[in-house]
């Protein structure tokens, strides 16, 4: 076999307990703040039909799809979990108590270019209410986000988060530039996610570019360019018709936020789009406040992507958290906890002849529900005493063949030191 | 898009919120036991270089692999979690504290055709332990088993265990009929483990057909088929040399297994192999007492797979334990709990003017760790009392003008029907 097959394939990880465990740690989180706002856990397969995921809008996530042939169905790893959710949703559509409040914890795969914080698997908690055409739906879900970042013991100010509306954009297209070819919409969108990366310039070209499918005139172009240089909701007034509902829901959200008291952690940002297809109101992310990482967590309002999947109109607004920058985040605030193995109790049997009782003694203090582990062969105590010591269990139970006879287990409690003998007890 | 997307691939399941809690109740079982028995958590990509699991003993499991080329790399969804587990260990054998017990829960897939309780992933309880040679380990791990069947609530005897050696085999094979070719002994494991599917007469063609690689002489075939009729220690005694480490072995294994207090649930059966090729010790599974059903786990000793997979020599057992099979035993038997939601508190303001306010009560009973379900649009009293009641919530707080003015919110205990009034605090 090649040496190669003894590593994680490039950009997976490997769980060893110390990393599991902050693992879980991260992933209760998620569960204990989901649970507070009543979201109730799901789950999908992670391998699903390649269809799901196969959108054409240009996205990065659909050319980075691990898909392949077998026995002629085209399947594909989850690059994200939202159309899984979706396809769930879809399926009982007419049993679902709407509004549905509904979060996973699930691994997601992009075959993609490794930098830093960011690899081809990574897990996401997701939180999705799907039944509310209402912002209060938006409020809700960023109000968990900072209760996530509380709940990390991360200072309120560490983190951050940005919004925009995709609706504020479309209103912005002068005479109703895309009335007739809404479609053009979502690669509008994904185009502008890339103004940053490749500047306005190349974003002008490309919005009216005749054949790139979205053909924009000059104009309209200039005026979508404009609007994501607003700096606050007065500005982006400017650039939207007088009666813009977009506005007034955005006016709407930063009153919510405030009653939830996080309005002063949230700032509008008219740059924002986010590079998923599907969204067609609210747009978010979080980020560090420092800016030195990617962003931690990414969301926004899917209005439409039921009725894409062939399911019937549900309005839909969620977000996906993920568990590496957050991570990175957390280690440069030295907010991730040690976690230390827990073990109560160590059972040392001295010679194979007191090996039976010890197994007695190890099962009892088990049906205690106490952490056991139970030393599967003799050896020297010392030996003993140091394992018991290295993996932190608090008690160790030494038998041997003198405390046999007597019908005694010796107890040495390893943070005081002091020692005590117990019966054995049939 | 095609229908057939919004179905989940055939032979994968969804986990709805029910389907969800039924799956963690059943994990929260094996993570206590595995607490209890000081055993760590850990976990592995679902993805592993396709070499990990590709063997050429003739196993189901490589033929039913999940595997593709991306990139110019051979990758496969894990068919089982131990390769996985030993590339873990082998990695960091220098370091890692010996013996080792860790587990795993985690989502294996296999490309086979469907039966009842079989499908084409499931999830699997691992517990494995590193670097013990004596049956110390194998007895600690039939007890976790148990243990599990006793968290379950499935009373004694419903759930019994069977075990063999494949060393009795090995000793069995007269004048050391495999002695030069060490290699046969897996793919004849992997034969005799069809003896119920395929009958004698087949078993013993495959033994001796010079072409399939075992090549035994007629009479070691019969010495082996003559062993796999023994029905007890005594009666296999027999078939092996007087001097057996792998009869002793066994009947050591027993005295432990009373000790645990299971023994009486265990019984020697000399027809017990299993499937897998890398086993090479004691071998055993768990079965519905009935025998209506698949086996419900299945293990073994496996002492040179670290060194097939390029790694140091290191003892090694563990056991794999299904959700599928004991789901079914579970139903079967009326055990399976009901797992209602479970919310503590609905929130609800009658028209958009109070809904400020029934946020900074959400977020105040939340902070408390509550869980809350906040309704997010107003509407009628009666609908929402009915939604209270059919999420299971525990009370109900209600907002309206009149309370808003006088500075109070109604609470209703939804069990006692008990109103009562509440200031609100700011």
């Amino acid at each position: 076999m090649s040496p190669k097959s003894l590593k994680a394939p490039r950009g997976t990880r490997d769980f060893y307990p110390d990393e599991y465990r902050q693992r879980e740690w991260l992933f209760d989180c998620f569960r204990r703040v989901a649970h507070r706002f009543a979201f109730e856990e799901v789950d999908a397969p992670m391998l699903e039909e390649a269809d799901l995921f196969i959108r054409k809008a240009g996205e990065e996530i659909v050319d980075q799809l691990y898909h392949f042939e077998i026995h002629d169905h085209h399947l594909a790893l989850r690059p994200e979990m939202t159309p899984s959710i979706a396809r769930l949703v879809i399926a009982r559509a007419g049993a679902l108590r709407m509004p549905l409040r509904w979060f996973t914890i699930t691994q997601n795969w992009r075959y993609e270019r490794m930098q830093r914080g960011r690899k081809r698997e990574h897990f996401q908690w997701n939180m999705d209410i799907w039944g509310e055409p209402g912002v209060a739906a938006e409020a809700e879900l960023i109000s968990a986000l900072f209760s996530a970042t509380d709940e990390m013991g991360l200072p309120r100010g560490t983190v951050r988060v940005r919004l925009n509306s995709r609706a504020l954009l479309e209103e912005s297209l002068r005479g109703g530039a895309l009335r007739d070819r809404p479609e053009a919409f979502e690669p509008l969108c994904i185009v502008i996610d890339k103004l940053e990366k490749i500047g306005p310039e190349s974003v002008l070209e490309q919005l009216t570019a005749p054949k790139g499918g979205i053909g924009l005139t000059e104009e309209s172009a200039e005026s979508v360019l404009a609007l994501l240089g607003a700096r606050d909701l007065d500005e982006a007034a400017a650039h939207v018709p007088d009666d813009s509902a977009a506005l007034a829901d955005l006016r709407r959200l930063f009153t919510l936020l405030d009653a939830y008291g996080v309005g002063d952690q949230v700032a509008f940002d008219a740059s924002v789009v986010r590079g998923l297809a599907y969204y067609t109101g609210i747009v978010f992310e979080a980020f560090d406040a420092a800016g030195q990482l990617r962003s931690i967590c990414g969301g926004g309002r899917y209005d439409r992507l039921s009725e894409t999947l062939g399911g019937k109109a549900i309005p839909a607004v969620g977000f996906g958290f993920g568990d590496m920058v957050i991570a990175e985040l957390l280690q440069d605030q030295n907010r991730m906890p040690e976690l230390p193995r827990r073990v109560d109790d160590f059972v040392f049997a001295l010679e194979e002849d007191q090996r039976e009782e010890a197994i007695r003694l190890a099962a009892r203090l088990r049906s205690g529900d106490r952490r056991v582990e139970l030393a599967l062969a003799g050896g020297r105590l010392k030996r003993a005493l140091a394992d018991a010591n290295r993996i932190g269990a608090n008690q160790i139970w030494m038998l041997g063949p003198d405390e046999a006879e007597r019908r005694v287990v010796r107890v040495r409690d390893l943070l005081s030191g002091e020692e005590r003998e117990e019966p054995l007890t049939e």
